[in-house]
């Protein structure tokens, strides 16, 4: 994956799209009736995932190939030109799976956040084909922007969801906390991490995921960086934190472990998974991963 | 409102409740069941809004307050009490009115974020009935942190939404960009403001909200402070940046006015608004809002 250092200082992936999502044309009919034209370009997807060509980028075809009854969300203009892209007939909220990860890795950073951003509003249609506040049907509006109600006497509407997550490095004498969750890969630690949740500031949110997780108070909480994860569409809101105590409380509903890691240990693993290896002490999560990219950072810093 | 500085450094309002939110009992079904107790209290609500005691507190009853068939969320526990609080009818997405404010106004900082939490917890459940996937009923489960579609086929789940939402000053030579919606009190700037979409970073977000309300371009953006707001659930995420060149271009279907104020002009607006008065160049938000926060936060570092 290469990025821009520009647009994307931190490396992270699904960041840096080049599309322009040209709010003033969604938000305007006419404006919007007028983008479907011959020369509009439509995303080829299968199902939710891409279609690679031979020369590993995204496929583009037109409108024309899109079935009649098909909804189209709108994704703005790359290169002046209308982009759309298909709501299929099934969302997923499950994670990318390997076959899509190996698919994805040809992408180049914009293509990547392009069709991040692309699955993420797509996906959220196909789950939210009905009304949470009355059941009745709704409708793709402002060019997939909004979904409206059908039913006269609620026409409630409805926006895509984007679920905020903090995702943190907790530091303490220059160690850094990690943990692994079942389901990674053999070896793996990553940042913990957690849904924001209503009534929580950010910082608060950090702070009960650390202590829920292994039992860790942490203090002086700091933003680091961000990245849209479209798996489905979260918010991964990356943090420092520093802890004065190490001793971990491990909750094993959440986590098969945790530990802390040596500066050089961290530095070790990140190196290592740049050739696709676990490092000597663990795995690092991989470049596309928001954790990778504060993993860098630490180092780095 | 009073606010702990030890908790809420920048003093935002909904910011350092004391609820701990006891992850490990919504989560265990045993745990949970034994909170359902004469000692269990019920924030008392009228519709959306807090029932405020003689003294100026949230009043609190007991579970036995509860209509028959209501749902109930468990907020967490509160001094070792289990606490919770009822969905009403209807929820709304309005902002909050005059007289809630007004109500609001003699609750500390840890009831303010207590009420908050509450609020947009019941509001989430009353507002999502149904299934956006299917269109049937859903069920409150885990004591309100998840709701569970009641169709043999679909039993879809779904979390209380939190919508991040970037809110940012904008610096130039010294002065700020603010601007006013035309539904602003008289005289009112505040910084600009929107929905993070999917597939964008938050930095990504200020810029393209920015360049949208105001053509202006930004660099080197930076976090803040965060706050949760419950009218209805958004996680306001507020920032910093620099624009190199001042010239407006204002989309005047989302803003009356924009312009640069001078920090005479800020620091005079926001010391003016702890009088409840309107400054010399503009009327400052109120202290319960995170704008108010960062203008004190520009003019005091
Ligand atoms: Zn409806
Ligand atoms: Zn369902």
């Amino acid at each position: 994956m290469k990025t821009n250092p520009r647009r994307n200082p931190l490396g992270i992936a699904f960041v840096g799209g080049r599309t322009d999502r040209a709010d003033h044309i969604r938000s305007n009919e006419d404006l919007l009736a007028a983008q479907y034209t011959p020369a509009a370009r439509l995303l080829r997807l299968s199902g939710l995932d891409p279609v690679i060509s031979a020369e590993g980028n995204l496929e583009w075809g037109s409108l024309a190939d899109a079935a009649d009854d098909a909804e189209l969300v709108f994704l703005g203009l790359r290169d002046g030109r209308a982009c759309f892209a298909p709501v299929p007939a099934a969302g997923s909220t499950a994670p990318a799976n390997p076959a899509l990860w190996q698919a994805m890795a040809t992408l180049d950073g914009d293509e990547l956040a392009t069709y991040g951003a692309a699955r993420a509003m797509v996906d959220w249609h196909a789950r939210h084909r009905f009304c949470a506040r009355c059941g009745q049907p709704t409708r793709l509006a402002k060019g997939g922007w909004q979904r409206n109600c059908t039913a006269e006497t609620c026409r409630a509407e409805h926006f895509p969801r984007v679920d905020p997550v903090t995702i943190m490095l907790v530091e303490h004498d220059d160690r850094l906390l990690l943990g692994r969750q079942p389901r990674f890969p053999a070896g793996s630690y990553s940042a913990l991490a957690g849904f924001v949740e209503p009534g929580e500031a950010i910082e608060e949110a950090v702070a009960r995921e650390v202590l829920e997780e292994a039992g860790v108070v942490v203090r002086d909480v700091s933003y680091v960086g961000s990245q849209p994860w479209p798996f489905p569409s979260s918010l991964m809101i990356g943090c420092h934190a520093y802890a004065d105590h190490p001793a971990l409380t491990i909750d094993h509903t959440e986590l098969e472990d945790a530990r802390w890691f040596s500066r050089a240990e961290v530095e070790d693993a990140v190196q290592a998974i740049e050739r696709g290896e676990g490092g000597q002490a663990f795995r690092s999560p991989p470049r596309t991963a928001v954790a990778n990219a504060l993993l860098r950072w630490w180092v780095e810093r």
